[in-house]
């Protein structure tokens, strides 16, 4: 039997790279060689034990490769070809999936909270030298020539939430939008509400490198919440506030700046992981009536999704390669996770080459 | 000087009938002879202290009448019409008005939070012998000859409101809804969902005369939260829960169990005013992430909105003259404050006589 | 090798009851038992030469039955369930289902023109002692054991696609809406319309006996063309012109009253299926500008479909078993062609028992 | 009496500049000292007698200005503020304008078929020195000071008729979007997709000025008509069709090409204004079955969204100078009309300069 090399989550705290099988494909199933993917903020609340997987699973979700094998029944592909995976993976056929509900996926049946993120959640990752892939036919997308792997990898989560978080809140021509964290998936977020017409995008953060980052993507205005009154600052810049706000860290202080700099009647559009409670200060928009919207969103998948953001990509209207500041081998991957856990050195995302 | 009798608001806990002049219509406005209003829970929580008017307002939002004397420039009404004025009278040419956010209304200028509500709450109200409209272009509505007041004077507001929850929520031909109380908004609110196409409109209450008023008015199901685990009970009669939950009370419990009652991707219809903060437990909605809607609508209004919901009346779709369960004159509204306030007698609106 | 008994297309204006193989389900697929199907108005069409299929098709598109069988990878599902499949059957995975339009679907790659309707058409139908079910997974629909095939067997197809005319049309509480042509599909946008809200619905036809069922059935108001100028009293009812009109039959006339009878800025949902060339009178809605949409659905499809629309059933909010007004065996389904074609004797749908 | 010079129609085929008394505004009313206009291909169709309005008015109805004097009930505006004024000027308060649908303005009562373009249709228009502007308070735009007149001019009509070419698309992220016509409204509309997040925009045309301009303004890809079969190379182009063609001429041979370049259940977004019948050739679409929609869209207008088209500008999202290739005094006009009917010297728009 075959081996390869994966980065296996051990238990709270731990994970290590071991050698296991090389799996099979089943029917509906795909073998991808992984040749590049990432790690996300997500992997490190897994290995930290603050979102839980069963220990022996494979970790990660953002993955480039090449058909290796494919299962049974799948067709309009061959083994060779490049292809990108969304980091949700539906099955198509489920209540959910056939009401457009991708991300909650029943696998077949009804709906499933969370059910169409899989890999690296309930089934194997992304962060080994090969990834079975399910419901390929729904969950392949073919990768233009002209296009590097470094150039799509972003798209399977960070991009393709990010900019459900301007689509989530319904951005229009004209509209300035205030995002919330600079990190990669608030600059994203930023990219996607210039991409759907705002006039205006505030980045906010308090982290330097996030800043700069976020202004070379195209930020039109940054606020460092170490100095200013942010909330203040965006009603100054927006004639009585943000159209859309969208909220991209999880946590109560960023939430809750996000509704209290909303014009009346806007929409805060969520994208952070939020543990535990969260207060509504309901105050903030006068006693919870006014044709408010709180959206939640979760990163939509499917390879139509992947291959829509992929033309973005190839027809160059945005380029995301710059958020991908650092890069390591799978062998070395936990020197990655310090990287990208510790902020070092103005990390935004690290690649991971199996 | 001519004068009429209003009911005035005289500072916490104090409200009063008073004499005071009949005002008269500036360019753009209408004087109404009012011939029904009603008492609204807003109004308890007004005289009670609980939200903020100045003392010697007239209170009341809810105005049948016939036009006594129009202001210059109003055209295509007479004297003698019968009209019915929404509790939101929107200027139409501010910039949230001109966006399509009546209730937010800026009043010629920009948005302004709850701006739309000045009956009542910002300019004298309803409950009096004569209104003074404003924008009165904008908001009288000629009433049917074969309409009665009693039929129509529902739908200024809690009607408006009602239905609007069930069109903010999406409502869509063979969803499942539930709905967090059943006082006179909660039951428009299950109205208004049948109206739309809900197969299975759920009611839920602890107060055995609203139960059977939510029955009698078409609800499906009644549950009484006295008895009953709600949460798994919707669940139970809904294949996993409801597409759309609709919070018509305002407090921590309903809100909280309007979104355990959801289907994964459900959204969340508040109607409801709260106070202080509100606690959103995210582990009701997979950390906070998956689609989720939360939206807050405040009463729609203007005239073509209040024409709208008067066709549905005229051509039978609906009657809501059920809820009308008491009647008191001007003179006596103290008795009719004090019925609603207290729930006595199985109340659910008071029909007030000038 | 055991055989069945199916209505098979023979070539232009020939079709005969034949002896086939009964199929067996290859992986995906589900063998049913036809219980209960019907003749619609495009297997007419198809007899008659006027829409292209192959000679030796199974028609028919209209499915109730049993499972019989089941491929592998079919999960959820038991030998012996009672289902219903709609006459749209999405394979849920290709570019086209993955965004919603399930009725374009790609069979697993991009997407394909009408390429959701397999069922009597590409592939053998309903018509049929028993049916080959592709994409089962996305497909099946159980049955509630209270509802009976003859409440349920109209919604694969003109249910689903006469609601949608309401659907697509964006109809609204209080929205006045005419429906041009009331056969079983024209009724169904009709009944569809109330259910979204409509305040009226009036129906066109000119048959005494459909505008009698259209009465039955909910419209409000039927008019009958041969003896009124409709595209007036359309007008005359609704306050200058219908907020929405759909089209139910696929004609020049009706298609241009439609149009004229909408007011500025109104929608025409189409659903007829027009054969050559259409004309667009520009002059009936202001030089074709002015916010107009002409919008035109393919029946929705999937199990999901299915099962809202059985909860609409189920939930008693519509009862569709008087449009079955006649019924007929498979050997005897020359005569149900007959009745149908010619419409004799007051018939909408004609119900055939294998 | 104070006169001012205006550019009037005398009748088919003639018009003339005249001296006529400087209005004096009614309540509502604002005089603006116009600063610039331009000439649009509308008023070439008046003056040719293609489009009927009545001898003596002036035309004209995309203006920039100096407020002059305002009117009874003006509020929030000063004499000296500079202006912009949509082409369509609403009143708010209409059945149509409180509905949102602003171009159908009823002028305070119900719908009216265009009833929300006045200026230069209905009402005195803007070429001339002075301009009377109806219902002020809903139309009047300030213009940010570091904004010319020559950055907002356009914005009046042809930006904002564009942009909703897109808009009423419905384009999103990663669409491919094909303009057919490469004038001052198709270039806008290609622009308004590229702004809505379209990954690809085709425009096509078969002037060489007009497909050079299209290119230095953004399009990504020309094709010329007179070269090239447009539908197969917007097929090639996008995988199978766009989802969304814009028409932006107004004839028969556009309008179909349009329609036959879509994918499967792809949207054509109609601004051309036709003359006399259109032939919708069924066959271009699936029998006109299949999820297609047709929406035509009359600029929209108002304060608010003038405003918001003016922060596209201010936050330099866009540049629309270029589109300004001539410049004529009010006195010279007649030659402005020549160089833009008969499209020389590569005219786009001609700026007139009362």
């Amino acid at each position: 039997m075959e081996t390869m090399r994966a980065h296996v989550f051990q238990g709270v705290g731990r994970s290590s790279i071991e050698r296991l099988p090389i799996p099979v494909p089943g029917p509906g199933e795909a073998l991808v060689r992984v040749t590049l993917t990432t790690i996300c903020g997500t992997d490190l609340h897994i290995v930290r034990g603050e979102y839980p997987v069963k220990p022996g699973l494979i970790i990660g979700h953002e993955p480039v490769g090449v058909i290796a094998e494919l299962g049974a029944g799948v067709t309009g592909y061959e083994v060779g070809d490049r292809v990108l995976i969304g980091a949700i993976t539906p099955c198509g056929q489920c209540r959910a999936c056939l009401s457009g509900h991708l991300s909650q996926c029943g696998h077949g049946e009804g709906y499933e909270a969370l059910g169409g993120w899989r890999l690296g959640n309930t089934i194997n990752g992304a962060q080994a030298e090969y990834l079975l892939v399910p419901y390929a036919q729904a969950n392949l997308t073919k990768i233009p020539d002209e296009l590097s792997d470094e150039q799509v990898v972003l798209l399977a989560d960070i991009a393709s939430t990010g900019f459900s978080g301007a689509e989530s809140g319904g951005v229009r021509i004209g509209d300035a939008v205030a995002v919330f964290a600079q990190g990669p998936i608030g600059i994203c977020a930023a990219i996607g509400a210039k991409l759907m017409g705002a006039s205006l995008v505030i980045g906010i953060d308090g982290d330097d490198a996030r800043l700069r980052m976020a202004k070379r993507m195209g930020v039109d205005i940054v606020l460092d919440y170490r100095a200013l009154d942010v909330v203040a600052e965006v009603k100054r810049h927006t004639s009585g506030g943000a159209d859309v706000a969208i909220e991209a860290l999880g946590i109560q202080d960023t939430f809750e700046k996000a509704l209290r700099c909303l014009r009346p009647g806007g929409t805060l559009s969520s994208l952070g992981v939020y543990s535990g409670k969260l207060n509504i200060p309901y105050d903030a928009f006068a006693a919870g009536i006014g044709d408010y919207r709180i959206v939640t969103t979760l990163c939509p998948g499917g390879k139509e999704r992947m291959r829509r953001l992929m033309e973005v990509i190839r027809q160059k209207r945005v380029d995301l390669t710059p958020l991908l500041t650092h890069r390591v081998s799978l062998d070395n991957i936990h020197e990655g996770y310090r990287i990208f856990g510790e902020r070092m050195d103005g990390v935004m995302k690290v690649a991971v080459e199996p």
